[in-house]
């Protein structure tokens, strides 16, 4: 939390444009994001110039107070990091790079200045790295929870792009990474705040965090795949591929639905590491429900023939096979690890299901 | 309001989605931009090729329940209708035309599938009468407050788009179409929200709306400017340009620092409808100010020489000269119809100053 407090409306939302600007104005190190940038923030919209030959990624993705984050936990600054990241994940799952971004805050009341500019910060941190430049947005209040929504464009190659639809029966289904981490780390981060509100004495209340630093991190700032999404794209023949955002489970269904096939999961197979599998055993969570149903991942889980893996192998390591693409009659089945199969079940994130 | 209501979590948020898909496929008749989208809903994101040789506009603006709209008296159906030509007004005011959209809705539990349907049908209306293909979104459920944004991309040819930094001294500024209607439709249904609050028997009370129809059609359904748009880029060299979102004042404020130059706006030119008049009279307030601080018109503001106003003056009259852009030094100023001169006030909707 900042320690000086600059109530928002003694500057104005065009005081806080202003203030907005000097954050995000030349933050990018990316000649060519400059160059085709015809007009940033300074207008009534960004006007860019595509790169000839190639196809435009549009994307945008909300994060509500109270559904996607809790600032009783989160820093503004992680919430900006994410809030580009998720969009930024959307492009590399399609297999493009970002480009340009709009940002849109609703703040409430509680909201300062300086809560503002951290939520900047973190925000350019991760435009910085992953090469995006914030073009635009809008800047409201808000009657209650506080609301950021970022809208993204990318680009890549039309003979490159890959979609949810491509799957075909005997593909392997991969994911880069791991699994289950980051909703562990959530669930972590929820345990202690309980236990801080049920303390006896609140001043005293010491966060039990250190050995689970690993998936805090995954939790409160992922990383977008655009690594593994170029090295994918650039080498072998990916037939579909999809983020980790609402949980694997959920994405081998979205595959299937698309593409019209049925897939088996191999429990066994699941990448789950250490730090997860503790929290699993702490809060008397199966590993495998983690991995497959935690969600907020942003890793890439995607779909090849045996051959194309082959080459992918020699590639990278971290790309662990969890199953493969079957026909369509035979369902989204999961292999238990006694062998038994059973139906997915189905769950994931879903906002509205009680 | 629909007479159904079926609960949100009794379909979910993949529920949902498909009942939206099939809200906005196939719904505007432009062969051009369904050919050129190679992905739509159905991805991590929209995928669609650029118009070779132009630039693209991209936009967002967010509107938030209790801030920017109030549904008990805005239906959803015009609150869908207005999220996207806010957004379509923004690219007019580039001198561009739409193409994409997405849409991002953050639901409290209030919110019926109905009610969703309804917003989509609204913001469909708007699509298929300015040719724009809604390509995504977004859908949350939300711990407090209803909140729409929508992001939009659009095309105009790079040596045609309007910026708000080239107004000149000299220059006429000029409004398409008429000032404050929007505001005074407003202002009347706030009146007879109150009313209604305040009445002895609210199931005998009968809103006065019948005399200031257009002034609620105004604010309920603005039109964008997308055809004054395309007859002034297509025929007259414009300087700057700018829509009226936030009140003519504050968007001649806006082309003056983007510009570098002064102004003066002239009362006695100023554009109000008898409707207007009517409802600033009855409301003790002066048509002056609801013309010049009312915002929400989605009109045009531009600046251009006075000989190509000669040449517009041929082709349309629905333009009115409202002032003139003079040397920055000589400030921004309101020259009243008595003759006396005043520093413009500054005044225009802005979110966080009380």
């Amino acid at each position: 939390m900042p320690t000086k407090r600059t109530e928002l409306h003694t500057i104005g939302e065009f005081g806080l444009i202003a203030r907005i600007r000097t954050l995000v104005d030349f933050h990018v190190d990316d000649a060519t994001l400059h160059e085709n940038l015809v007009r940033g923030v300074a207008d009534d919209a960004a006007v860019y110039r595509p790169t000839p030959g190639k196809v435009q990624i549009f994307t945008t993705d909300a994060m509500v107070e109270g559904v996607h984050f809790d600032l009783t936990f989160q820093s503004v600054k992680h919430l900006g990091w994410k809030a580009m990241v998720c969009n930024i994940s959307d492009v590399a799952a399609m297999g493009g790079v970002p480009r340009y971004a709009a940002v849109v805050l609703s703040l409430p009341q509680k909201m300062s200045v300086e809560m503002v500019e951290e939520f900047y910060e973190g925000a350019v941190f991760a435009c910085k790295k992953y090469s995006c430049l914030i073009v635009g947005g809008d800047t409201t209040a808000s009657s209650g929870n506080m609301m950021v929504t970022v809208a993204m464009t990318g680009e890549a190659d039309g003979a490159k792009v890959v979609y949810r639809s491509g799957a075909e029966p005997g593909d392997l289904i991969c994911v880069t990474g791991h699994l289950g981490a980051a909703h562990a780390g959530l669930s972590i981060l929820l345990r202690e705040k309980e236990r801080f509100v049920k303390a006896p004495d609140p001043e005293a209340f010491e966060p039990n965090l250190e050995p689970y630093k690993f998936a805090l991190k995954r939790y409160l700032m992922p990383e977008p795949r655009l690594d593994m999404s170029r090295l994918l794209v650039d080498n072998v023949k990916i037939h579909a591929m999809i983020d980790v955002s609402d949980g694997a489970a959920s994405e081998v269904r979205h595959v299937c639905e698309s593409s019209n096939v049925g897939a088996e999961v191999w429990e066994h197979n699941l990448p789950v590491e250490g730090v997860t599998q503790l929290i699993a055993r702490e809060l008397s969570k199966s590993a495998t429900e983690l991995a497959l149903y935690g969600g907020e991942e942003y890793e890439l889980l995607f779909t090849l023939s045996d051959k194309e893996f082959a080459k992918l192998e020699r590639l990278t390591n971290d790309v662990t096979v969890i199953g493969r693409i079957v026909d369509l009659q035979r369902g989204v089945e999961l292999v238990r690890e006694s062998g038994e199969r059973q139906p997915l079940p189905v769950g994931g994130w879903d906002h509205f299901r009680k």
